[in-house]
């Protein structure tokens, strides 16, 4: 049987699909990606945007620890495996034509590779950027 | 005078720079697009994501309503222009690597096509997907 995300979207509230099935109809881009958003449970804070392979997916959903598709490095990329600033999984929940995924995780240490909360950080004011927060090192002075 | 993503990276906590020079620098892909992801203001509930090409960038930003690029129509999406369920933009972040922004908005009504508050409805629960909330209107029984 072949499910497709239209069928979803018109889904009673309450219904139920397997989750192989919606996996496999997944639009994966060119690259064989989806978008994925990182927000901290609890706090509601939006934390990063990364983005999942196949292979990146079902084992986070497997381990329940967050793995990545790194496209500069063109491989899985299990976050914090280096930093230590890793991520667990709390919820997924894929949105309405599947080409994105909401990650609920508990962060641990910062989430973004500069030292700072959330990737979130350059504010647009009128017409400047603030930068919120200080990186892990401030610049020398 | 040009600005590299690199440099907000390594800036101070409460540093500033000028926002032409900062979208100037974004690295828009080989669409000329960005990701945008649409936060409800105090709820912290994710909304959407969708894209934004520079001219729906500027547009939102000098408007304070929401405005996307539709990569299925190919043109400008004025959020809620047929459905009148409009994002009022309340804050614009930009991620450390200028790739992706977060939009907190005041939605008006649904923010999904479906009629659903949010897009992210389909929740991985074990081996399904759950729909969390029904459609506008339940398919006919």
């Amino acid at each position: 049987m072949t499910l497709s995300m239209l069928e979803l979207e018109g889904a009673a509230g309450g219904s139920r699909f397997p989750l192989a099935q919606v996996l496999d109809a997944l639009p994966w881009n060119s690259d064989g990606l989806i978008a994925a958003i990182a927000q901290q449970h609890r706090s509601g804070e939006v934390l990063m945007l990364a983005w999942m392979n196949r292979q990146a997916l079902d084992e986070t959903l497997a381990s329940g620890r967050v793995c990545y598709w790194s496209r500069s490095r063109q491989r899985l990329w299990r976050k914090g495996e280096s930093s230590g600033h890793r991520q667990r999984l709390i919820e997924a929940h894929l949105d309405c034509d599947g080409d994105a995924v909401l990650l609920i995780v508990d962060q641990q240490g910062p989430a973004c590779h500069t030292g700072r909360p959330t990737c979130f950080y350059n504010a647009i004011e009128e017409d400047q950027v603030h930068i919120l927060t200080a990186p892990l090192k401030e610049p020398a002075a």
